[in-house]
């Protein structure tokens, strides 16, 4: 089994996932919001690519709450900004999550032609290395990225996670994998490298630095989300 | 003045390298080829992609010799395979070269929508980063890769052109370019990182531990070749 990273969600075809296993990481901050809001009880996560999009589902759902962000700010009309902080039960609980983000919800749709494709982040770097672990494919950790370009971000937890994965099994790792693993072993504390991020710069200026700090804890939680015909689950 | 990096020719677009410097690097082996050839006093390399497009070139120009790879090998009834080694003065003066690689000819090609391309390896690193400052654009290191992937030796072979580049003025760099640079400062002896490249396993397979020696010899040429219409040289 291999493991593969695709740096940015623009570079994800069909081609790339195919007979693969996915797993999406938008570590700042998308796939830590869809793992929060699922831990917190969310019945589902819709993730759409445009607000209008995203209004166009409201109608087609029941007990939806709207969430995501554009220039990592809230969306004007919608209930919940991207900041994991704001997913908790009380704004979640039983409701269907629709969410759309700059970067994590374009890479997940772009997915969609792997075997299985799973949500992971730091907060659940564990849990989704069991899971993937339990299937026979070959991994593809596809980063959202951050506006098209790579991002150190996703790219140090990409090697945290494969950090685990290989402590459960062999993997043979290509070298942009081999690349994030050695950066994830001489940054073990993330901020030292994340710091240096474009992304983490935009951020920290909007004052979202718990968010940050949320989002760096490394399995905090043991969930698992998939994605399938277009919505995030914990189970199918 | 930024700095950005392509981590394969694949991912190479009119528009990624537009009003750009393009510096392509395939470190292993086809930009370290192309320079020590024009060191050697050949009058031209024309990098094409094809054999068909090899021998077709060959008959409108004079004073030819044919060099490239396919799978790392010399081609059936070429002259010169796609060792540096190959590319000595009795080999080479006073000719043109016509070179066509698996993957180092693609990226040369496919950066021609660029302001300027210079030709990089580790061989020429000072002398290119002394060319690109004389300009103001922004910069994109094209990194060619192997088989479309990206590749740990050109990866660290542009954090040490940046490494340079940086000695001689500010850039602003982005993420990924970031990354090659605390890669290179991590291991500034490059076999420490290159030995787990998987392109570096091929090569010592094929016994060409000694054209990897050349290949990694940082700042041996003073010269800067650059692709115009087509045709690589020293000067225009």
């Amino acid at each position: 089994m291999k493991i593969d990273i695709i740096t940015t969600g623009n570079h994800v075809t069909p081609e790339s996932v195919k007979n693969t296993t996915v797993i999406v990481i938008d570590v700042l901050r998308a796939t830590s919001v869809i793992i929060s809001a699922l831990k917190n009880g969310a019945k589902s996560v819709v993730p759409v690519t445009s607000v209008e999009e995203a209004l166009e589902t409201k109608k087609k759902l029941e007990n939806v709450i709207l969430g995501g962000e554009r220039k990592a700010q809230k969306i004007e009309g919608f209930e919940l900004s991207n900041s994991p902080l704001e997913y908790g039960s009380t704004a979640v609980y039983d409701k269907n999550v629709i969410l759309t983000t700059t970067n994590g919800t374009h890479a997940i749709s772009k997915s969609s032609a792997a075997n299985k494709v799973y949500i992971g982040a730091l907060l659940n770097a564990r849990a989704v290395s069991e899971k993937v672990a339990e299937r026979g494919d070959d991994v593809v950790i596809v980063n959202s990225g951050t506006n098209g370009q790579f991002s150190m971000d996703d790219f140090i937890a990409s090697g945290a996670v494969m950090s685990e994965m290989l402590s459960i099994r062999d993997y043979e790792l290509s070298d942009v994998a081999k690349t994030a693993l050695l950066i994830y072993k001489a940054h073990p504390d993330f901020l030292s490298y994340i710091r240096e991020a474009r992304h983490y710069k935009v951020l920290m200026e909007l004052g979202l630095e718990e968010d940050i700090r949320l989002c760096l804890q490394k399995d905090l939680y043991d969930i698992v989300p998939e994605y399938k015909n277009g919505i995030i689950k914990l189970n199918f």
